[in-house]
């Protein structure tokens, strides 16, 4: 199978797989499961994903976590809009 | 900085963020909150990337998906012993 096609498909099987989290959060305004210390590690770790990707010159590397990036930027966000 | 370095880091991190995940359910026993529809997406994902890392022929791709894989299996196996 051609390497970019086989990137996309797992990128958005991984990125769909983070949606659901986000909508709960957003649905039930209750972050008490999360931990912004874990994502905190999470945001850093696809940041430097994103710059392997584009050092390498992979695109789906680089949308798939830069998907990651923004999904768990919002997340955190929310974390300290909604605790208690 | 190092291609190889940079992804090893990258990959560290972002496995890292994923075990306090299996700590907690191994911990409390308590699987209310994952979803097994998500972890197989999830597992399905990650698998394509360890085969797109091994196409590339990309050590951090492989190493931090494969432990993702292992890692999210576990998760799975969990949820159907632990699920009330």
């Amino acid at each position: 199978m051609n390497e970019n096609i086989l990137g996309i498909i797992a990128g958005i099987l991984t990125s769909a797989s983070m949606v659901p989290q986000l909508v709960k959060v957003l649905k039930e305004k209750n972050v008490e499961d999360l931990s912004w210390v874990m994502l905190l590690v999470l945001i850093s770790g696809v940041s430097l994903w994103v710059w392997y990707g584009i050092m390498k010159e992979e695109w789906p590397i680089i949308l798939s976590n830069a998907f990651s990036v923004l999904l768990n930027s919002t997340l955190l966000v929310c974390y300290f809009i909604y605790k208690k």
